[in-house]
């Protein structure tokens, strides 16, 4: 007996055919962050059928990774989830040959991706190298719930390895490290008053003048590590201050976001903004390690001259910054074009899924 | 038959008694903002029984006046509601003969006023000059409620007249006039970018420092009118901006409130901030024209001889103002200290009661 309302479990990947086909499964299983449950069971099912390799699981993501005994073991990671459905699922495709697209929600955030890394998987059963691959959830929401955090956590070992490539849309370009953030509040305080009797206040909105002006005429260093140029950034992000429309208001705060080239770790950042902001006292809100590029590694270096492709540095905080958190240098490297990200014209060309798994299959053979 | 939860009607107040006795059975008829039927039926009743008057009534405003055919006519107005009530009910006394103190909701904000009104309408039958006395609800909530407003609205010939006394505790000073005010809001535009690349964005929020700078450095003047100094005011009363932790603002606004001496009247106000705010765009939120204290008109004067009281500016936008709207001179006399007016703590000396009705009585009669 079946409920008209149980769900239809989605039929085998088959992580041995066309790339564009498994991406397309992959995207029409719809998993929007948080409901990866059934594309997590796809995926720990297809894995275990290829039978060479050792598969994990926690939560809703998946680990796979061969025992070679080769003296470097490499991590190609995606995430499962995508952001919410926009009414493009399921995928299409319009154009043919070069010029084909495949359009639907995680076409190019990254179920391509994902299909490549599961192909090659099942496919490049002698590589190199060993390779473990890794599959995880809620990479599209807060960062308290990121799977791949949660396997740095619980799992460090199965994360082990000497470098990592997270296949995120870049465009063909190798993105590497990403800049440390850091948010600071800074609060000014003054003294209530009616603003009819405003000499009997002091007002802490106009106290605030001072420190953005710091901000207006802050000029943000351009830095290079490892031989990519990273900008740094020192932007409000917040301010908010009063009570009412009639009183002077005694309080106000800035809230401040600092990026940070990984030349800088979390200590040396706030040392910089203890100095620019001499005079106020802050809090630190929150704060995230930069990561630098390490593509002097040669794991790196090797894998750069597989792929032949630019390089550049990687800015915002990316899971590139859990690798390294964990000693491990790491890029982003995929295939598509990150600004269709969350759109809802979100989409790939097709040759570019193909090219991507080409050049992987070279590199790891 | 009568409900449990009917409500007991007030005993009928007594006009022609102590005025102490008078202002406590006011102050025991609870009459929070929006709930003053009781105490406006059991004035109006008082009122009418007194027969030499004429009657009128709008919502629980009540209006009572002579017609005795005199030159000149003057207005006495108060108040019936109070803030809410905190444990402070019914009222009590403390100490004894000139040290005696009443205690509790409405002893000073302002029942007492409204307690000499009510016996002067009694008991001085035969006015030098005609007298209308108005009791008015909702002047403790926004002032689109305020009973007053509503007369002047409805019924500006009922508060017609050649001077006008606002019996609201000023500690036996006579304040006269008032500023004006006027709220304006200055958005700032920005343009949105991550942080991480923030020097593809422009910050709303940095934009705001020389908007700051100049609230800052502004200068508020003091101005002589009729006699009595003003003192100006200009400040930020709110200030908000931000979208997200890793975004660069792309808006950010400030709200400003203008505080203005009588010799300008909004136009006035209103071409001073396009001049110090040169180069921004603002929007005008509200403003309410000042008042002149008009202490030089005749019935000013013979009321200042009368009672023999210093003068003094009134600071903030009070009802006086409404009269002042009406084309009538106006000012703010009234027992008890107006830094007691909605505290826990409200009283009022019981000889400052009975001194202020000598006074009035002197002046009517």
């Amino acid at each position: 007996m079946t409920s008209t309302h149980a769900p239809i479990a989605p039929a085998p990947l088959d992580l041995q055919g066309d790339v564009v086909a498994l991406t397309r499964a992959l995207c029409d299983i719809e998993s929007v962050s948080g409901t990866e449950g059934p594309i997590a069971d796809a995926v720990e099912a297809a894995l275990r059928a290829v039978g060479h390799l050792e598969v994990l699981r926690d939560g809703d993501a998946v680990v796979a990774r061969t025992h070679l005994g080769r003296a470097e073991r490499v991590v190609l990671a995606g995430h499962l989830d995508t952001v919410p459905i926009a009414a493009n699922l399921p995928t299409w495709t319009t154009g043919a040959g070069d010029d084909e697209i495949l359009h639907g929600r995680g076409t190019v955030d990254m179920k391509g991706g994902v299909a490549v890394y599961l192909k090659l998987a099942a496919t490049v059963r002698e590589p190199r190298r060993d390779v473990t691959f890794v599959f995880y959830d809620n990479e599209e929401v807060a960062s308290v719930r990121n799977g791949l955090g949660r396997l740095v956590r619980n799992h460090p070992d199965w994360l082990a390895g000497d470098f990592a490539v997270v296949g995120e849309p870049s465009n063909f370009t190798v993105e590497g490290g990403c800049q440390g953030t850091m948010r600071i509040r800074i609060t000014l305080a003054g003294k209530a008053a009616h603003t009819a009797r405003s000499w009997r206040g002091i007002n802490a909105i106009h106290a605030a003048a001072d420190l953005l002006d710091i901000l207006k005429r802050y000029q943000p260093r351009t830095v290079e590590v490892d031989g990519l140029e990273y900008r740094e950034g020192l932007n409000a992000v917040a301010i908010q201050g009063g009570i009412a429309g009639n009183v002077v208001p005694d309080q106000c705060y800035v809230d401040i976001n600092h990026r940070f080239a990984p030349d800088r770790d979390i200590a040396a950042a706030e040392a910089h903004l203890r100095e620019t902001f001499a005079g106020y006292d802050f809090e630190i809100r929150d704060a995230a390690e930069s990561a630098r590029p390490g593509l002097d590694h040669p794991a790196a270096v090797e894998f750069l001259t597989a792929v032949g492709r630019p390089t550049a540095p990687k800015f915002g905080w990316t899971d590139v910054a859990r690798f390294a958190s964990l000693g491990m240098p790491a890029v982003n490297y995929g295939p598509g074009d990150s600004m269709l990200a969350h759109t809802d014209e979100e989409h790939v060309s097709t040759a570019a899924l193909r090219e991507y798994e080409r050049e992987l299959t070279t590199w790891l053979s």
